[in-house]
Parts: C-alpha cells; sequence; structure tokens
C-alpha cells in the first residue's frame, strides 16, 4: 500500500515537473530535439502548435520560431501584428489570404496565394491575414517566425523582472486593456502598444476599431499565468 | 550577324536583370519558391548560403531568414553578434562549439554540442560560436534566424532613405570604423553599435579585442553597394 502512494506521488510530482518545464527551459539541454518538444493545439482545433524558441518559455527577446502544423480544413484566424512574419512551408499545401493595408476601415476582400512545400513569404507588419490549409489531403506543415516588437530597448536598462511585472500589470488589467484600446493607441509610448498588439477578426469586413486584442497568444497563455504566479 | 548581337544583348540584359533581383525582390512573387531564390558561396568553400528573408534585399527590418547547407568538412568562421540567433537543423549532423560569455579577456575553450536534424538550438547574444559539419558523408542544412538589432525604434520616424544613407557613410568609411571600434563603443549610443557589430575570430583564444568587425555580412556586401550607387 504505501507502494502504491510512492508511485502516485512519482506520478504527479513528474507530471507537476513536466508541467513546469512547458514553461521553461531550465533543466533542457541546449541543443533540443524538436519532435521531443511540448506540442498542444492550445484549444483549435486541428492544429498542432510547438515553440520551437520563444519570449515566454525560452527567454528570447527579438524573434519567436513556431513549428505549426494545420490539419486538412484548419487554420489561423483572421489577424494582424505589430512584428514581422516569415513562413516557411516544410510540408503540405494551401491558401494565403492576405489583406494589404489601404486606408479602408475594414480589411476588405483578400488576395489569395498558393502556398507549398519549400515556398516562403512575408507578412508586411500590420496587414491582416489568415492561412488555410485547403488541401484535402495532406497536413500542412509551417515554421512561423515572428519578430518581437522594440520593447527591448526600453527594457534592457530595467531589471530583468521588469517584463514579469508588465505581464503582470496586464493580466490583472486585461479586461480593461480590451475596451481602452483606443486610449492605448492615443496616448500610450507606441512601443509599449506594439508588444500588445495582436488582433483577431471574425471576418474580412470586420472594421479594424472591432477586431479583438488578443494577448498573450493562445500558447503563451498559461505559462505566463505560472510566470506571474511565481512572481507574486 | 545583327540576328548575334540581338542575342548578345539580350543575354547581356537578362543577365543584368537577374543579378539586380538578387538585391532586390522587386517583380518577384509574393510567395516565392525557396529552390529558385539565388544561391552562392560568397567566397566561403563548401557553403550554400540563401536568404529567405533579408534586411538588405527584402527590406526586413526586424528579422532576417537564412538557409544555409555546409558541405562535409565546412563551418561558419567563429564569431559573436549582439542579435538573437536561432538554428534549425533541417538535415545532416555536426558540431557547434559555443564558449559562454564570462568576464574573459578571450571566448576561451568552446563546449562543444551534437547537432543533428531536426534539432534546434539558441545562440545566447554575443556568446562566440562557430558550427562545423563534422559529419563526413553528409551535407549540414540548417534554417539560421537572425533577429536585427533594435536601431529599427530610432528609424522608424526617421525617412526610409535614412538607412540607406546610414549604409553609405559606413560603406564609406568602413576602414575607419575598423580601428575605430574602441571610440564606438566608448562613445557611440549602444543601438547604433549593435547594428554593426558582427565580430569574426581566428581562434578562440584571440582576445575580444582583437577580433575583426565583419559588416556588412559576406552575402550582404554586393547588395549594400549596388543600392548605396542606386542612392548616390
Ligand atoms: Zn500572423
Ligand atoms: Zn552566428
Amino acid at each position: 500500500m504505501e507502494k502504491f502512494w510512492f508511485i502516485l506521488l512519482s506520478l504527479v510530482l513528474s507530471y507537476a515537473s513536466s508541467e513546469a518545464s512547458q514553461c521553461s527551459i531550465k533543466g533542457l539541454p541546449l541543443v533540443r530535439n524538436i519532435s521531443e518538444l511540448p506540442q498542444d493545439n492550445y484549444g483549435r482545433a486541428g492544429l498542432s502548435h510547438i515553440t520551437v524558441a520563444g519570449s515566454v518559455s525560452h527567454g528570447m527577446k527579438e524573434v519567436e520560431v513556431w513549428l505549426q502544423t494545420f490539419s486538412p480544413g484548419s487554420r489561423t484566424p483572421i489577424h494582424r501584428h505589430s512584428g514581422e512574419e516569415v513562413f516557411v512551408v516544410l510540408k503540405g499545401s494551401g491558401t494565403l489570404y492576405l489583406a494589404s493595408s489601404s486606408h479602408e476601415k475594414y480589411p476588405g476582400k483578400p488576395q489569395e496565394y498558393f502556398i507549398f512545400s519549400n515556398s516562403t513569404f512575408v507578412i508586411p507588419v500590420n496587414d491582416v491575414h489568415q492561412v488555410w490549409n485547403s488541401n484535402e489531403n495532406e497536413d500542412l506543415q509551417m515554421l512561423a517566425i515572428i519578430s518581437r516588437p522594440p520593447i527591448k530597448v526600453y527594457v534592457t536598462s530595467l531589471p530583468p523582472s521588469f517584463c514579469t511585472s508588465i505581464f503582470a500589470v496586464t493580466m490583472l488589467f486585461r479586461t480593461l486593456l480590451l475596451y481602452s484600446y483606443l486610449w492605448i493607441e492615443t496616448f500610450a509610448p507606441p512601443t509599449l502598444l506594439n508588444m500588445l498588439s495582436r488582433f483577431i477578426y471574425n471576418d474580412w469586413s470586420m472594421p479594424h476599431t472591432a477586431a479583438k486584442l488578443k494577448f498573450p497568444y493562445f500558447w503563451d497563455e498559461q505559462c505566463l499565468q505560472e510566470h506571474v504566479k511565481d512572481e507574486l
């Protein structure tokens, strides 16, 4: 009977520590096997997301790299963000929808581009876009590379816990933030806004002002909450 | 005879325009086949380099993506730089040499790491490193992702030609810059230094102060000269 509790306790502990390692690279080797990194759909049907190098989990300050696999028919949200994004298609094919930024009040009818294995494309900053796996027979696998906004210039001279504090404050005021977007756009320093701004659209005719602020990203949410708890 | 000159002229023109497209994405489709992008060894034996998305050729401001293939025995220089770097190994295997930054006057004996297909690693900012294809039987192919330094914060409010002007000035004073490194380190704003700082070492015991400033990168040199000529 004691042995049973011991095994149960070990299981719980190992689960807890494997959970923790999803949000930190502590204890992981410098050279990591991508197929052994945590992958999840983060609540999005048909998605497999792996953070190859990320700000929350790996402490990246300037760039993030994701490996994403979309099953047939699945897709990203319609969205825009303030960082540069480069895609490298590793497997499969699909469709990129891209609404070039203009002075319209909403994205409008996007252009369609065929994307294919070994192709690459760059999403211009703040252009509204969506990627679909429109190939019924195959998964679409891509590396997505996004730049972190230039907040680092201000952060480098501050203590490392500053970033976590920003996250903490942001988590606490997230609802407030959603509704104070216009205020932020008008008064906040542009670098702070950059860090926050990933906006999601329901469709291509949704006004830019109605797009929903999505912060943190789906895959960072849980880890950020853990980091904030550790810090408080 | 006229036909001969016509063909010759066409060849020269098409060569000239294919040269130009190495340095610009004008006329290229948004979604590009990576295997059709220009590749070269840029004077480095055993290397095949493709700029998948770059600052000089694609106008990237925050991140660059390179596809590099190293034949057996070939390697990067021993070097350090101020941007973050993420590697994703696509094919083959090899060795990463990494000297963790410390308070030494030179990099010192590096640690060795085995790198392999489907592995990833992050080079911490300014840590001296080198990647070897130490596998006799196979090419080593990697995606290298580097962040651009935070110069953009200052540039965004300036006219687009400002960046080219900096490059022009830098090209003109390059020799001067090499010898004024210590002056720059002491007096220049840190962001400007960041843009310039990729340093190359002859060996692991070379003092940091003797490492050679390498700007522009091997693959940007020709295109930068063309851009500068266009601008002047
Ligand atoms: Zn995106
Ligand atoms: Zn490097």
